[in-house]
C-alpha cells in the first residue's frame, strides 16, 4: 500500500493481499486505484478475490486497475465462471508499451510506469506528488488585515493589493509548499540500468532483490536483481532512500541483503510483512 | 484436507488455503487430488497459487484435478499469462453432469458427485472407503502351524487345507476388516433432500449452514442452507456425525449453528479454521 495524498494505492496483489490489508486495518473503501505491475502470481493472484470482496462489502465507487494486456481477460473469465459480477464500475487500464507512459494523472499526483526486465511484460511505476499550494503566513495576514477572502488567492501565489493601494508582495505572506516527494516502485526486474534517468532523486526507491550477489547466476537466469544491483541502481540515481524486498526464502536472514547493499550504498532499508515506512 | 486410506485429498481451495495448510503441517507432496466443488472464489482462488507452488516445490507427479467444466479454461489461462507452465502433468477432469457419477476409483477409495444446488452448477462428494482385507488371526494361524505363505489367502478370506487334509474355516483364522467408512461433502448448496438416498447412513456428513433459521429468507435467495435445513438432511439420511460450516459472518457466535442444528439432530459438530476430526 502507498500512501499519497491522501490517496490509497494498492500496488500488486499476490494470494492473501485481502488478509494482510486487514491485519494492517487499510480501509477498504479508500482504495480506488490498483496497480499490477506483472502476472506472476505472488504479484496478481490474489487480485480476483479482492475484487469479489469490495463487491461483498457493498462498494459502489468505480475501481481503476492498471496492469498488463491479459488482465481484463483474466479476471472477466473467473467472475464470469462464478456468475459472480461486480456492482460497481471495474475499470481496465491495459498497459501494453515498451516505453515510459503517464498512466495516472489528477491535481495532487502523477503515475508513469518504468518499463522493466523481467520474464514476463513488466512494468514498475514512478509516483510524483505535484507542488502544492503555497502556505499561508499567518501572522502577517494578520499584520497586513488582509480580508480571508483573498487566502486562496495568497496560497496561489498572487500579491495582495491593500485598500490604501500598496501592493504586498506574496512571499511576504506565504511559505514555500512542501517540496513534492516521488516514490519508484521496481519490481520484479533484473538489473536494467536504463531506469536510473527516469527515476533521478526519488525520494524513496524500492527495488527488489530476490537474490545476493552468491547467487548473481541465478538471478540473472530468473530475471531477478540481487541486493548489490538494486544499491548500484540507487546510487546512480542519488535517491534519497532504497527499499529492498522480494527475498528468496533461500537464505536465513534477510539481514544480509542489507548488509550487502550497504557496500554500496549507505540508506537501504528492508522491507517486510506488515512494515509501514513514513517519509 | 481429507486423509482416507493413506490418501491426501484437498476438497475446494479458497484463497490462502496454501498457508492453512503450511499451519497443519501437511505436506504438499502427499496431495495427488483435488476436488472443487462450484467456481465461485472462497472455494476456487486459491487453487491458481497452489498449482504454482507444487511447481517451485519440485514436484513432478500428476496432480489431478476435478471441478466444473471452466476450470482447465481458467487456469490455462491464468498460468499463460504468467508464462508460468507446471513442469508436473496437470490432470484435469471436467465435471458436467447433473447426475451423480462415479469420478474416481482405485482399489481402496470410491468418489461420486453429488448434485447440488446453488447459484452456480456445484457438485459435492461422496469419499467410499472399499472394503479391506481380512485381519489375520495370529493366535489361530500359530495354533493350526499355518505357513505364512497362507497369510495373503487367508486376508482374501479363503480357507485353509492343513497337510493332514483337515481344513479349517476361514473365519477361524480371521476377523472381519474394520466397516468402510463414508465421508459426504455438500458444499455450497440450497436444502435438498434429494441427494439423502444418496448419503444414507454416511458415518460423516459435511453440509453448509451458511445462516440461521432466522435468516431463511436470505437462504434461499442466495441458495444456501441454514443449520436447520442441514441437520434435517443429517436426520433423514440418518449420518453417523453432522459438521456444519460455512457460516456468515454476521454471526456474533458460531455456536449458535451447532444450538439450532441440534434441536433436530443430535451428533453435531462444528467445523472451523484448523479444526482437526478424527473418525
Amino acid at each position: 500500500m502507498l500512501e499519497i495524498k491522501n490517496h490509497m494505492i494498492l500496488i500488486d496483489c499476490g494470494e492473501g493481499t485481502q488478509v494482510q490489508l486487514r491485519k494492517i486495518k487499510v480501509k477498504f473503501s479508500r482504495i480506488n486505484h490498483i496497480f499490477i505491475s506483472h502476472l506472476h502470481g505472488d504479484h496478481f493472484f490474489g487480485l480476483p478475490g479482492l475484487i469479489s470482496t469490495f463487491r461483498l462489502l457493498g462498494r459502489d465507487k468505480e475501481m481503476h486497475i492498471y496492469g498488463p494486456k491479459g488482465i481484463k481477460e483474466a479476471i472477466t473469465l473467473l467472475l464470469k465462471l462464478g456468475d459472480s459480477w461486480t456492482n460497481y464500475k471495474l475499470i481496465f487500464h491495459v498497459l501494453e508499451s515498451k516505453k515510459s507512459e503517464l498512466i495516472y494523472e489528477d491535481e495532487k499526483v502523477a503515475v508513469e510506469t518504468i518499463p522493466l526486465d523481467h520474464r514476463v511484460y513488466t512494468n514498475g511505476f514512478l509516483f510524483k506528488e505535484k507542488l502544492g499550494e503555497r502556505k499561508l503566513n499567518i501572522a502577517a495576514v494578520e499584520k497586513y488585515k488582509i480580508d480571508r477572502s483573498s487566502y486562496q488567492n495568497i496560497k496561489n501565489g498572487r500579491d495582495v493589493t491593500l485598500e490604501n493601494g500598496q501592493v504586498v508582495s506574496n512571499d511576504l505572506l506565504s511559505f514555500d509548499p512542501p517540496k513534492p516527494k516521488t516514490y519508484a516502485y521496481c519490481s520484479d526486474t533484473a538489473y536494467r540500468p536504463e531506469i536510473i534517468p527516469q527515476i533521478k532523486e526519488a525520494d524513496v526507491l524500492y527495488h527488489e532483490s530476490t537474490f545476493l550477489d552468491s547467487e548473481a547466476h541465478l538471478s540473472s537466469k530468473t530475471k531477478h536483481a540481487t541486493a548489490k544491483e538494486a544499491a548500484a541502481i540507487a546510487k546512480e540515481a542519488n535517491v534519497g532512500q532504497l527499499i529492498l524486498g522480494h527475498y528468496s526464502t533461500r537464505y536465513k536472514s534477510i539481514d544480509l541483503f542489507k548488509e550487502e547493499a550497504q557496500t554500496i550504498f549507505d540508506r537501504v532499508e528492508l522491507a517486510d510483512d506488515g512494515k509501514t515506512f513514513d517519509f
